[in-house]
Formats: structure tokens, sequence, C-alpha cells
């Protein structure tokens, strides 16, 4: 049994934590413009409080003499203690600085970006640069300093095995890549698509997949994004554009978040584990309903006849395989958020091996847009017109965040994972998916990967629902089989 | 100067006590049903975390130490002391438990409310009750015990004086209300008034008030209110029916509130003094922006046009003089929140007479019941069918929120005061209000009663402004003009 404080204290640090998304997620949704200003202190405010409360010798004594029964005590012990333990290894100085510098980096990045202006953010990438090599020296005993800022992200997963495994993948996805350049394009939907109808789809879309209206909410804001208050609490949100259909799978990832927290087990409430695991296990779960199951061929034969109906001009006189094709099409381009299924991974990985070599410090930061623009070469084939196209197009590093987008490509891989261990599972998934049934799915989800929260860590979750360890080869499989038959190649 | 400590210190309640808000708004604008309970957790985590840092030896210590220089600093450090003293005069087990109380009180309330059921509720009401009179306890130096309650909403106040002014209003209120009761009804809208039209009107009404869409938002809520998260950051919440026009003044009610919030002096930001001083002087401004320029003449010349531009059928063939009549009828009726700008404060004078009665135990809580019907047949003259339409009508009791009703007759009271004040200022007034111009009113608000925060004490404020303290009769004359012209008696 856990002492009824240390259960008040994870339930205040959750508590912390739920306050703390609401203030974002307000901010990017509702928050009126003048607003900014104040709701940084009050942010600002509640960090250091949690950080406080995170850090507290008291916590730390509560969980020495704790003495966890079962093994969801025994997690919850576990990772509070990692989270206290690895919290209080950073000086309260040190955190405050990294988080002054980030702040102090958001205007001149996005102005550098606008005006194309790399000199302008050269010395605020270097300077949160070096408060990630202080932090990384908080941590004597990692491998690679690299895996020290990873841990943040995806806790357990080596620099080495992700250079092993991005190995893999970029070996795999090349010459795909390549040989879809090569083929005929696929055909392009002419468009337009009206913004409200589009809207109704989203949502009808997403209650499908599991959006409850008593428990989500769907609103707009300029970078869609899912937050979750509580598992009875969750938000996405979408943006769409006239001219295409991205913001139909936007919505249908960030649902494919929501849905992992809103299926998260109600007893974990208030435990600092009801909530994902790592940001890799949870972009598999965004990618799998908007890649594994949005952009599937059975899918669209149930939704195809929909997206017809309400936007005949939009489709045009495209056949059901071209309008599959269209939604499928690959095609190397600059931007990753724009990037489709199969060049994605091709963009983190080139942002992984940047990241790697500054943090090693073969890498100066002055020789950063020449590095990006001959890996885009390398890995993409095509030239970076300009820094605003290349290595400023991200906002991660104005943050500071290394370490964060493996986790992107992780996700990708250990989604064709596990879709295919769900799959043995489910053998008539398929025909459910073709009259618009995702039960099935929502629930072997829920009971194989949702359900745990962070009782169990990514690596053994893996292991234990796919018998192995993260490999890319599934992905690079159902790559092939779907690219390859869709292109003709 | 203050000292740096102090400073980050009164930040740091600001903020909190504006995220409180925001959990507050959103719970009450946004969040989905099923996430109450979570919300619960996170509202109790805030207040908890407020209460000690308001009650923190440290705290003590810096205002002991302060060494203000100029009225703002020491307004700051008087007011941020009286704040620390009061919050640790009260047992933390005290407070946590009139918190319980509060919220254990909701559902009966509520089920009691629907069902007509007073003995439900009134063992809850028995809990509130005593805690508010072991709360009392712990303030030995207040005259009445109700001083005590009082001091939380309305500082300064004393039992005394409000039942003396509350006896001069009901004196002039009562033959009013029956001459207006013996007089030909005034005519009734017709209607209906369709929402998305009322919407429109009022975003226009709320503009030309001060609502700047930089700064403000507008949202549906079930009850009206208005909550600053920062003085650029002022949300405003609205209801609309299709039979009437209550929605529309309920806007300019809760702009009112707005306007005060947005109106303090920027410099008062983060020091706890940037906020509205008494929900006695909060309001006044609601109040003066409803009543003395909303359901004015002059406003109507402006806005009646408009108004049956868009609601031809809702405002049927009225001459503008029924038009000015119909908004202006008054009625005795059961419903405080439902009540015309005259019977309104008898309500109120009810239910503090009441509250002042229990809180002395004079009045026994299974005995409100009939005090309460015998009381609207003195005060109102009318018969009182249940008590769903009587004294289990409000809320505030289940939160045990006593004292807190006086402040809206104050707010009535003071309103009345504070607009005879800024005529002799502005004697352009009426015509500017005929031309739909506020900008004099806004200026002369923000000069005499929104800039300085929380740094001049209400009845200072009063006393600066209007030349005298707390007085009733400027509000009985307006009325008594007002009424007797539109009623010709």
């Amino acid at each position: 049994m856990l002492s009824p404080e240390l259960e008040a204290r994870l339930g205040e640090l959750t508590d912390l934590h739920a306050a703390g998304a609401l203030l974002g997620w307000d901010q990017q949704t509702m928050m009126p413009p003048a607003g900014g200003e104040a709701r940084g202190n009050v942010m600002a405010t509640l960090t250091t409080i949690a950080h406080e409360r995170q850090t507290d010798d008291e916590l730390g004594a509560l969980l020495d003499a704790a003495e966890p029964a079962g093994e969801t005590e025994q997690a919850i012990v576990r990772v509070a203690r990692r989270d206290h333990d690895k919290a209080r290894r950073v000086p309260a100085e040190l955190a405050a600085e990294m988080e002054r510098a980030s702040s102090r980096a958001q205007e001149p990045w996005a102005t550098a970006r606008a005006t194309n202006d790399f000199a302008l953010f050269r010395p605020f990438l270097e300077a949160n640069l070096e408060l990630r090599r202080r932090y990384v020296e908080c941590f004597d005993d990692a491998e690679h300093p690299y895996d020290t800022l990873m841990d943040n992200f995806e806790p357990g997963l080596t620099t080495a095995r992700v250079r092993e495994v991005f190995g893999q993948l970029r070996e795999g996805l090349v010459p795909l890549v390549a040989d879809i350049a090569a083929a005929e394009p696929a055909p392009v939907l002419p468009g337009p698509f009206p913004i409200a109808a589009q809207q109704e789809l989203a949502l009808e879309l997403a209650r499908a997949f599991g959006f409850d209206d008593g428990a989500w909410r769907m609103d707009l804001a300029v970078h869609p994004f899912a937050q979750s208050l509580s598992p009875q609490d969750i938000r996405v949100t979408a943006r769409y554009k006239e001219e295409d259909l991205q913001g139909l799978f936007a919505v249908m990832h960030e649902v494919g978040h929501g849905l992992y927290e809103h299926q998260v087990d109600p007893a974990l409430a208030r435990t600092t584990l009801g909530t994902g695991v790592s940001l890799g296990i949870h972009e598999s779960q965004s990618r799998l309903w908007e890649n594994l199951v949005g952009r599937s061929e059975p899918f669209w034969r149930h939704w195809g006849p929909r997206l017809r109906e309400r936007f005949p001009d939009g489709v045009g006189d495209l056949s059901d395989r071209d309008l599959l094709r269209a939604i499928n099409v690959v095609e190397p381009t600059l931007i990753r958020v724009d990037a489709d299924e199969v060049t994605y991974s091709l963009h983190v990985i080139l942002r992984f091996e940047l990241e790697v070599q500054m943090v090693e410090g073969t890498l100066a930061v002055k020789d950063l847009p020449e590095a990006w623009n001959a890996g885009m070469e390398d890995l993409l084939g095509i030239d970076v017109p300009d820094d605003t196209h290349g290595c400023l197009q991200d906002i991660h590093w104005s943050f500071g965040e290394l370490g964060y987008f493996p986790t992107y490509a992780i996700g990708n891989i250990a989604a064709a994972q596990l879709w295919d261990a769900m799959g043995a599972a489910l053998p008539d998934r398929e025909a459910q998916v073709a009259t618009g049934e995702y039960g099935a799915i929502r629930d072997w989800l829920r009971e194989h990967v949702h359900a745990p929260g962070r009782t169990v860590e990514p690596t053994a979750l893996l292991e234990r629902v796919t018998g192995g360890g993260l490999d890319p080869a599934p992905l690079l499989a159902q790559l092939n089989a779907k690219y390859r038959g869709l292109y003709g190649i």
C-alpha cells in the first residue's frame, strides 16, 4: 500500500501538470493576443512550483519509505523515483536558465525564419546548445551525451541503437523514394475542399475513431496538437486549408494521440503514470490512425463515397484507385511537417544526425546550414533554396529541444510493428475498417498499448506486444508493399 | 523600493490566482462534462498551494522588512499584509473543511431545488453555517460576527452601517414599487429575438462600451459571468433566450465588470493589487453600464433604431417611448436574477436580513423557508408558492458564501453615487450616450474608479469620488425620477 501522503504528492504533481496543460491549450486556442505576457508569467510560476514539488526532499523520503504492493504500485514508485532523481540532478539555476534561453530565442528564430537570416538565430542556438551540454554533464552515467537528451522523450533508448535502426531505415527508404520518383506521378486531387464541410467530415471521422463528445473537444489552432487534461478531458485541435485534405489527416493524427490518453487505465489517475509512456509510443498511435488506418485502401472503401458526396468538385472524376493514389502521393519536399508517409522519416534522420554531431561537438552551429543542405541532397535528392526552407523551418531548436526529433521516426517504426502484432490478433481487421468499424482496433490498442500508461517502459511494452525491440523491418515491408503497388513499380 | 523577493512572492500569488481563474472559466465555457472530476482536484490543489504561499512565514518576514516608497508601494504592503494576516488566522484544517463542505453541498442543493425539497438541503446549510461560525471565531476583533463574513467581499463595511443603509433603501423602494404596481402596466416586447442576431448586436454593443478584440473574449455559458486572467485577457460570457432581451443586458453588465479589470493601472500588474477592490464596487460598474447607461432614454435614442432593424417582429409596432417602457418594466417577481432595477435590491435586503439572523443564531435553518416567505410578502407583496422559487433559488448558500449578497445592493447604491459624481464632471454625457459614444464615460471611470485597483479602500474610493460614504439617496432619487416618469405616477 502506498501512503496517503505519497499519493497526495503524486496527485499534486498530476494536478500541476494538468493546470499547465490547460494554460498551454488555452494559449493556442482561446487566449486573446494581448494576454500573452501575463500568460508567460503564469506558466513560469506553475513550472517553478512543479519543479519545487518534484524535487522536494519530502517526496524523496516518502518514496524511500514506500512499500509498494503489486506491479502497479511498484511501477508508480519506480517511475516517480526516476522523475524525482532526474529533476534533482539539474540545479535550479540551470533549469531556470534553460527556460529563459528558450523563451529569449523565440522571437529571433521567428524573425530569422521569416527573413532567411540564419546569422540572427545562430547565437541563440549556440546558447541553447551550450546549456544542453551543461545539462548533459549533470548525468555523468550516460554512454553518450545524446542519450541523456533523448531520455527525456524516449526513456531507455540509446543513441547507438537509434543510429543502427535509422541506418537500416535510411537504407530501405532511399531506394524506395528513388523508385517512386522515377515512376509515373500520382494524380492530384483537384480541390477545392470548402472548410465548413471539412470540419463536419473531420468530426464524423473523429467520432468514428472514438472521439466522445462528453469527454473531448475539437477546436481550431494554428498548429494542430492534442492535449490531455485528464483521460476524461481530451482536447484535439485542427487546421484546414481549402486546397487540400491535410487538415483531415491531421485530425486523424491528433485523435490517435487523444485516444492513447483517453484509454489509459482510470486506476492510474493522479499517480503521474496515467499518461503516455514516451513520445515515440505516442507518435506510434497518431501515425497508426493517420497512416495505417486513414490512408489505407479499406478505409477509403468506406469513406471515399462520403468524401465524394461532400466534395464533388474537390474529388472530381478521379477513380477510386486514383483517389487512393492521390491521398498517398509521395514526393521529396523541403518541409518536414508537409512530408508524406515515406519521406517523413528521412527528414527526421537528417535532424537526428545533425543533433548528434552538434552535441558531440563535431558540427559547429555556424556550419549547420551547409550540413543541412548536404544532408537533404543525400537523403532526398533535393536542393535547399534557403535556410527558411532548410535548417530554420522547425521551432524545436529554438526551444533547445534536442533529442526530441528521433521520436517522430520511432513512432513510424513502432506503429508498423504494433500494426503487425494487431493484425495477427484481429484477422478480420481489414473487413471492419472497410465498413467504418474501429471498435476492435481501439480495444486492442487499449489493452495492449494505452491502458498501461507509464507503468511499462517503452522498450518493454514493444517487447511484450511484438516479441522484439524497435525494428524498422515491418515499416519498410509495409511501405514497400503499399507504395510499390500504388506506383506500379 | 520593494525587494525583488517580495515582488516575486506577490507575482506568484497573482499568477496562481490567474491559473485558478482560467480553470474556473474553462470549466464553465469549454470543459467537456466528463472532465469535472479531475478539474475539481486540480482546482483544489491550486487553492491549497495558493493558501500555503499566502500564509507562508517568509512572506510575512518580507512584508515586515519592506520599506515601501510612495503611496502605491505603501498600499501594496498594507493590502498584502492584510491578506496574509487574514489567511493566517484561519487554520488550514478549517479552510479545507469549508471547501469540502461547500463541494459536498452542491449536488444536494441542486436536487433540493429541482424537487422542492428543503429538508434535503437543510443539513448541508446547517453544516455550512456552523463552519462559518467557527470561521468567525478566528476573528475575535469584529464588532458583529457578520462583519467578518462581509469583510471577504466588501472590506471595511460593517453590519451596522449596512443595516442603516438598507433600512433607508427599503423605506424608499417599498412605496415606489407599490405605486408602480398600482399604475398602468408597461407594454411588453412581443418578441421573438433570434439568438444569432442577439449575439451580433451584443458584440457590437460590447465593442462600443470598450470590448477590445485583441484583449477580450466573449463566449456562451449557462450563467453569464466575467473573468479577468489579466487586464489584457478579459473574458465575458453570455446566454440568450429567444423570448426576451435579458441576455443583451447581461452582456452590458458583464462588460461593465470586464472594463473595471481591463482599466486597472498596468503598473499594478503582479502586485496582487491589480484587480477590483471589492465586490460592491465591482457590481457598481456592471450595474452602471447595464442600468444607468443601458436602460436610459438617450441610450435607446441611438440603439432603438438598430434594435428595430434587427428585430422588426421582436419590437413590433411599439413607439420609442413604449419600447423604453418595455425595457424598463418593473414588477415584483419571485426570482432575484430575473428582477428589475427597482425590485432587485429588495431581494438582496431579504437575504441580508435572513443571513444576519442565521449568523446571530436568532433564525434556525429549519425556520428559513417560513421566514423567507414572510419576507417576500413584506418586501414585495407576493406569495412564494414553493421553496424552489423561494429560499432554494440561489446557489450562494450551498457554497456557504454568507456575506456576499449585500454587495449586489451596495453595487446599485454606489453606481448611482458614482453616476451623479460623473455627471457633474461630464455635462454633455447625455448627448454623447445619445450618439453611441462612451469614451468620456469610460475614461472618467478609468481615472476615478478603475485605475487604482485595490490601492484605495472601497469606502475611501467612494469618499474621494463622491465626497461622502455609502448613501442610498442618489439611487432612490434616480429611481423615483425615472420610474415615476415612465409610469406616469
